[in-house]
């Protein structure tokens, strides 16, 4: 009998993920291939996540020259690597303890970055003061939105502290909220209308907590993840509005910025919409915005990167989040470095910015092309309807399952979408993500995949999946 | 007036580091000296922390090539790297997603990358079986006791789940335990006998808990820190005894495996005498074991890499805490990279054998030196007893502070110890950690410095540590 029999009951609370179904059976089946069994494809295609190296995106030059630059030094004698690469390099290694990477460097984060970090914010929010000591570094996006709710969230609070989140919502962020023993209170964006967020669903969610916990912060993605809308300016000082109204701390995922597609559309910032309404607002409401290197063009994915900007919050509070940040030693200092390239990548004249202009143009194109492909592919097959994607790496289209589908995924023991993955996988090697990981609205079925891919995969993920799709429902119907 | 007024208490008990003082002041002499202040030093020696690369220590040779052309595979093409090298790069790029490090890759972490961890405990414990499944990488050690730690608390228990913890302690892992809301349970080791582990210590303290809190596990660290202990085989068949008899869950950081100086000392894993000890034990007693890319010879402390190994885990914990590492997406990629290298170091007849035994051998050969030169100057100093330093990082002298000094130290509302280091910092420009930190025996005064640093820095240290004591000692006398 182990003696753990008593273990925390907010990690036995966290959903195991509806991913994991399929990702050990796409184990299997990569066993399977690789055992030489004949299937209708020799690969599988996962496209469950924004991971664009993985499919066929490649990496920037620029970024990796100056990483391996100052993994290894000695690279700089050479002048085989672009000028430029070489004095953003130096510069990089100047910074660091003893020269090295390898050093812990300052905790949690190199200020020099963080510097960097501030003037790029200042400069994309048309001159929003930034300040650096409003600024730190992390492990990746989720890292960070997991130390910020460990500040937020009262575990011995009764009731529970509570998060507005949206839905659909990435679910490693609910996992996290449920990991600190919180309660996450949907709140339901409008699929009919693009996904907008209404702030009247807004309200009845928070209604909805009443009596079963205690609402603190209110949580939105934009670009959206997995829905693939752009916040308007209007929208988001709706919310603002809300939030200094019912006084949320808003926790802004941002980490999509560099991808909008939609026309008309563009990413505005949550810190520059709440400078530009002025006060009360400007001065009062508490925001945290979080971005990543793993997403945007560099999609380094494996560094986990990314960095957070607090404004407005309590200068306690604030200290309470450096402290904690700071007990886990540094960021991973090749995972700084990026974020410094991302913040300040080559400009017109420096050696290196044709390719990487070049480069960062093609996957411009590319994510253009997907969306346009995507939307037109979807929206041709029965009973599949794709909201048009504004912006983020996703496409989320509503399934309508037929009964006897939803009737066969009962008997399985699996969600209808969970169902319908599955099937798919087994049929034609693509792994995408069902739904029911995201919630949605009860009776309504979903798919996400990744758009941020090559065209030729994004190309043969929706001949398959049209295939696919044509002979489920016959089958089902 | 903050929407955040009630933040989480756990939060808000992690106690201030005594170290944030001095790195405080340490950063305004800094910027006094680049502004031309005269001092009577021209820039600081920070040898508080073990951070090997920033304290004159070099990266080795063989882990950085490979880590460079994983990260610029176009580096692979020229033949200036060894063979073995770009081998070692060709197989690793071929284990990650599109043949990148800016993958997430596997989640939590590379299959074939724990068969290699898993090889190299089985051959380090003389051929006790290791099994892949029940290892993880995760992101640094810290990390990683976090992890465990979080699923083994439950924050609702009343009362409070307890974790005895060593005194001395090294420090972030006691932050850890307050975050998660357990309460740490001293013990305190045996100063006069070596910094021994005694079990009566153990069963003293585990009675002091009871009314208090719930102990649930007991953490050793294994070569010590801040206490340079190597425990014999004998002290850890009476831990696991110990911790057998009264149902505790052992944690084992054994992070400093790698550095043994003690004569007729040798490192043994916790997980080996286990296994030797055989059944009931070898079978019942549930151990988790960490390592780290930080220590060790590469001491990359900026990657951010570390292992960690289940040993008679009851499944269903495992599973969780599986779940729990799997949420916060990949470790760093080229953390995965560098323990891979570090478990699989080139052998003899490797075309970067020769460069890498030569780097390990002086590595091997400096610390030997500093902790002897340490040992003789310590001792030497009026005041002072140093305990012999058998492995680990660090020296944790004794210091006998005159009473005028605790005196002003007090009125300074600083504790002893910190007062000492301040002045250290002050007149010579050198970083140590103070006693305080750690945890230590009432009216004890203690500080902390690394070995971990090229014979010229720890000569310097001596040096200014030499001079500065004898008139500390004469000023307060």
């Amino acid at each position: 009998m182990s003696v753990l029999q008593e273990i925390s009951p907010n990690v036995k609370n966290i959903k195991q993920s509806e991913y994991e179904v399929l990702a050990s059976r796409a184990s299997q089946i990569e066993k399977e291939l690789s055992q030489g069994v004949r299937k209708p494809y020799k690969e599988l295609i996962d496209v469950c996540w924004c991971d664009p190296h993985s499919v066929g995106v490649k990496p920037l030059t620029f970024v990796r020259q100056v990483l391996a630059a100052c993994v290894y030094p000695q690279l700089m004698k050479s002048h085989e690597l672009p000028l430029d690469v070489r004095q953003r390099a130096q510069w990089l290694l100047g910074r660091c303890d003893g020269g090295s990477v390898g050093s812990y460097n300052a905790q949690p984060c190199i200020p020099e970055i963080i510097e960097k970090v501030s003037e790029f914010t200042t400069r994309r929010d048309g001159g929003v003061p930034s300040y650096p000591e409003n600024i730190f570094i992390s492990t990746g996006s989720q890292w960070a939105i997991m130390d910020i709710l460990n500040v937020l969230v009262n575990s011995e609070a009764s009731p529970k502290t509570g998060v507005l989140t949206p839905a659909p919502c990435h679910v490693t962020s609910m996992m996290s909220i449920t990991a600190l023993g919180a309660a996450a209170v949907p709140y339901y964006l409008t699929e009919e209308q693009g996904w907008t967020l209404q702030v009247e669903e807004l309200q009845r969610a928070l209604e909805s907590a009443k009596g079963v916990c205690n609402p603190v912060a209110l949580y939105v993605i934009n670009p959206g993840n997995p829905a693939g809308l752009v916040q308007s300016r209007k929208s988001m000082q709706e919310v603002i509005r809300f939030a200094s109204e019912k006084r949320l701390f808003l926790l802004a995922d941002e980490v999509y910025q560099d991808f909008v597609y939609g026309e008309n559309r563009e990413f505005v910032s949550y810190k520059r919409v709440l400078a530009e309404m002025g006060p009360p607002y400007s001065d009062t409401v508490e925001l945290v915005s979080f971005h990543s290197t793993s997403k945007g063009f560099m999609g380094e994915c494996g560094m986990r990167g990314g960095y957070v900007e607090l404004v407005n919050l309590d200068p306690a509070v604030q200290k309470h989040i450096f402290k904690l940040i700071s007990k886990s030693s540094c960021t991973p200092v090749l995972a700084q470095m990026a974020l410094d390239l991302m913040v300040n990548p080559p400009q017109p004249g420096d050696p290196s910015y044709p390719l990487y202009n070049q480069q960062t143009q093609h996957i411009k194109n590319m994510l253009a092309q997907n969306v346009k492909t995507t939307h037109e592919v979807l929206n041709s097959l029965p009973g599949v309807i794709s909201q048009p994607v504004e912006g983020g790496a996703f496409v989320f289209p509503r399934v309508f399952l037929p009964p006897k589908a939803i009737q066969k995924a009962e008997e399985e023991g699996m969600q209808p979408d969970t169902f319908y993955c599955v099937r798919l996988l087994e049929e034609t090697g693509v792994l995408c993500c069902p739904g029911s990981e995201f919630e949605q609205k009860e009776g309504t079925y979903h798919i996400r995949f990744c758009i941020t891919a090559s065209q030729d995969i994004v190309k043969e993920v929706l001949r398959h999946l049209t295939t696919f799709h044509t002979k489920f429902m016959k089958d089902f119907s």
